[in-house]
């Protein structure tokens, strides 16, 4: 088979003008970048106001694998198979970021035949979104160490800045340093460290704004540390949320693109599915099912982390139902849970399977917790074997369970056919009616017990000495009905990665709690969070390269 | 009078594909980005080789005050003129840094009547080009720290690593740090620091790239540092070219903007004026020549600075003949040279203006040493007397010397006619000869002598232990054809910016070398050269705001 950016250049991709007119969009309503990539106009979403929404499905997946079980392909599959059975689909996902582009990944806009286009851009500088939120995030910076520097008169701790500054690659080098070193006229020293810019609380922020004036009230809200009093200071006591607000105002608007098939996509967005939400924006999400009748949208890692904060927190800020939910699983990663090792995943193994369907078994009860109907999709890999895809078939046929068996790398939209229908039926047939796994006036604690114990199958959690003292903080700050951000190892219910399948009898470890009250919620940390990757012995970038005539290579 | 941005809000834009079409761009030429911004195509270039070239007019100045004397302006406002007068004209200039867009300058896209737009783009992300270089950048620094922690097989000294992370803000906290703090999983720990994205060599490699291939190459020979033996280190050693020249791919693409009338302008590229060449990018130069009869460009700080790098490092290397040059001049700057300080620039001084044109006496003598024709343009300013404006053309015509009072900022293209007029009458008139001040086959040494003793009109130079060491190894190494690029104050021809006016029997101190072997250069520091702004007390960004309807203010 061709490799990815192969099937990529020898698809034939349709001018932007005619895929935005495929959406009815008229030419107010959005502007070039280039000949196949757009802007939609910010302000599209209060135009089509008194438009009727479409049908939101969200994709999510078992625990992955460390590969990923290949989320983002089946969306962008079954969106393209919306279109073969005749439905008006749009697709809404997140933004690939370039960190790990340039280190492990080598791309992350679907895969095969599936792909979103033009992937060349999409996978390296896009229309520039996160550089406008690595602007802005460091914009913040230079003013809080400038401030600091010229006498401080908000009395900011200088070992209380918790905002750090951000840049979009892995670079572990800047994880941890000592900064403004060098003497009086090189600012004054102290602790500091870089994360990647999808872990910023502006690119959460952006992700949930739903208009400038929105993105600049949240803007003006980040708390960025504390005085020697332990006084919360925010942007708006730095006088900052107008020029960050600007910084942002290409950035807030969503990109349209297009499928291999020439199905509209609208990319938009990319919050860390950690510490942060893990879905794509809400204008990109919220404009989609404006224009199309079925959205197609996914959540970062398994149902536990992804789905979770996608109903728990954006569906129910943003205030639009959920119509049904994909559950992937693939052959592979269901083995893994089922104790085989990554090394022996190629090869059969139906008894492991049968182990390890424990763990789907664990995201279909949090779906149906939900209130949710669903559709399990079998994202088949070229070495699944037949007895192993029959076997999932039949062990969610004997549950009642439905299931298709999903081909959309090697086929495109003919690969999903049988999801989309399936996905129809239940969206056409079941009331969308989501019951959230906590109320936001229960407490923090609370909060986070019950998505513990509800969605992770947790016997409860239990509290550092640290955690201890910041939820009684967070709560006398006012903060305490925000909702919960979990920030947890994707590889396991629980959290250690090296639980697979359905742990048991275990208990969810708060190390931390972080503020993103700008984004809205309370950052949740269960044990070591890395918020800023490293490169591998052999980056992806390495095989990366460029002709004289344009032709790239090393993106796949 | 309007600000700027009420001038640039109010000014009718005409759609990309007008603009485009006065230049008879084909559709495949050039891509839009939004509705009035757009990149030409890499290959146009190479597209129009038969196509004869138009006169390139390079603005300059004296030495400017801190303000700055509106050489931006002048130029946009000369290339409005030449339509005025029926000539058919380009600009092509460079981009502005969003760093000291949110300092001091709040913007830097000419100014009055004289602009480029969409302004409130150009300041700010604009197309993108500093983020891609920025990325590079660091994707580099990236992959240097990655290769020492992974166990250095290329035996880098990671105390002579030369190669500085970049970021496009005024940080000064970021000037010098310790990195890699942590301990064994967060890398190697040494000191660095970051220089704003300008600064950085991939910046100045853009600007002198005339291909996609000639980028590569240039990126290859870069200098990162030394190993433990002291033998330098290159990109090509680490197999970074491709990478690094993927991710400027549409960076190395000229952008195609307007001014507020209409006017064609290339913007782009924008490197350093002292540890750089400061001028736009070759591209953007060769490319407007190929549009337009008459090519309007300018490079940094005055003449000493930007029009000797012009003519010694970009022409030479482009192999580009400069028909005629502008000399800036304003009645402020030529009183302060005549020793009025800051403060009383505001009162009428003739004595003091009379003080002061020794200075522009030295640049003309200057210029014509390159064998160049020029024009002097009077940048006018509300606050210039009469009597001081006569005097300056009075002085001039005794001379002989052709000269022009301008007014382009208050009244645009017809504040301009006179000069646009006596610059055709030079370009027809005189021949493009230009003799440059040095030979490339001089020694280093000899040819910072003869800058210094010609151009800035010192006695000689003196060469600190360390640069006399590094003379020695840059020979040794072959560097020693390579033109030189030296950084110096803007305030003065000494290297001693309280030195106004036309100061005499001065020394030019070399204290540093810096190999620039992919921009193709040798950096001669002269002093303590700031590579990273800090913000100042009350940072031009604390202005700035948009409304939800998208109404921008604080950008001047």
């Amino acid at each position: 088979m061709k490799t990815d950016i192969e099937i990529a250049q020898q698809a034939t991709l349709k001018p932007i003008e005619a895929i935005a007119q495929q959406l009815d969009l008229t030419t107010d309503q959005w502007e070039p970048y280039g000949h196949t990539k757009a802007k939609l106009s910010d302000s599209l979403l209060k135009d089509l106001d008194d438009t009727s929404d479409g049908k939101i499905i969200l994709v999510t997946s078992i625990n992955p694998t460390p590969a990923g079980e290949g989320k983002s392909t089946v969306a962008v599959g079954l969106g393209q198979a919306f279109d073969k059975i005749g439905k008006n689909a749009a697709i809404a996902l997140r933004e690939p970021s370039m960190g790990p582009v340039m280190g492990l990944k080598g791309g992350a806009a679907g895969g095969g035949y599936s792909q979103l286009l033009p992937m060349e851009d999409i996978n390296l500088h896009f229309t520039g979104d996160l550089h406008a939120i690595t602007t802005a995030n460091n914009a913040l910076s230079a003013m809080i160490d400038n401030h600091i520097h010229r006498g401080n008169s908000l009395n900011i701790d200088p070992r209380r800045v918790e905002w750090k500054r951000v840049m979009d690659m892995n670079d572990r080098a800047l994880r941890q340093m000592v900064v403004g070193l060098g003497g009086p006229t090189r600012g004054v020293p102290r602790e500091d460290g870089f994360n990647i810019t999808v872990a910023s609380e502006v690119m959460a922020i952006l992700c949930l704004a739903t208009s400038l004036d929105d993105l600049k009230q949240r803007l003006a809200r980040i708390v960025i540390g504390y005085t020697r009093e332990e006084e919360p200071v925010t942007v708006n006591d730095l006088n900052m949320e107008g020029a960050l607000t600007l910084l942002l105002k290409d950035a807030l608007k969503p990109n349209l693109v297009q499928t291999t098939e020439n199905t509209p996509a609208i990319i938009h967005g990319g919050p860390f599915a950690n510490i942060a939400h893990g879905c794509n924006s809400m204008m990109a999400t919220k404009t989609a099912a404006k224009l199309a009748d079925y959205v197609v949208t996914e959540a970062g890692f398994g149902a536990d982390l992804g789905a979770e904060k996608f109903l728990d927190i954006k569906s129910r800020v943003g205030g639009f139902d959920t119509s049904t939910v994909v559950i992937v699983a693939t052959v592979r990663a269901l083995k893994m849970h089922g104790g085989v090792s990554q090394d022996d995943l190629k090869q059969e193994n139906v008894d492991a399977l049968n182990g390890g369907m424990a763990n789907l078994q664990k995201h279909i009860e949090t779906i149906e917790q939900f209130g949710l109907s669903y559709v399990v999709a079998i994202n088949k890999f070229p070495t699944d074997t037949d007895a192993e895809t029959e076997f999932i078939t039949t062990w969610c046929q004997a549950r009642g369970v439905d299931v298709a068996l999903t081909d959309v790398f090697a086929s495109g939209g003919a690969g999903g056919t049988e999801l989309a229908e399936k996905v129809v039926q239940k969206a056409e047939e079941t009331p969308e009616n989501v019951q959230y796994v906590y109320d936001t006036n229960d407490s923090i604690e609370n909060k986070v017990r019950k998505v513990a114990q509800n969605v992770y199958g947790a016997d409860d959690i239990a509290l550092s000495a640290k955690a201890q003292k910041q939820l009684h903080f967070y709560e006398k700050q006012g903060w305490g009905h925000l909702p919960v951000c979990i920030a947890k190892t994707q590889y396991s219910l629980s959290d250690d990665p090296s639980l697979l399948g359905r742990p048991e009898g275990f208990t969810i470890t708060i190390r931390e709690l972080r503020p993103s009250i700008g984004a809205g919620f309370i950052v949740v940390l269960t044990g070591d969070m890395l918020t800023m990757p490293g490169l591998p012995k052999e980056p992806a970038a390495l095989k990366m390269d460029i002709t004289e005539e344009g032709n790239v290579t090393g993106l796949f």
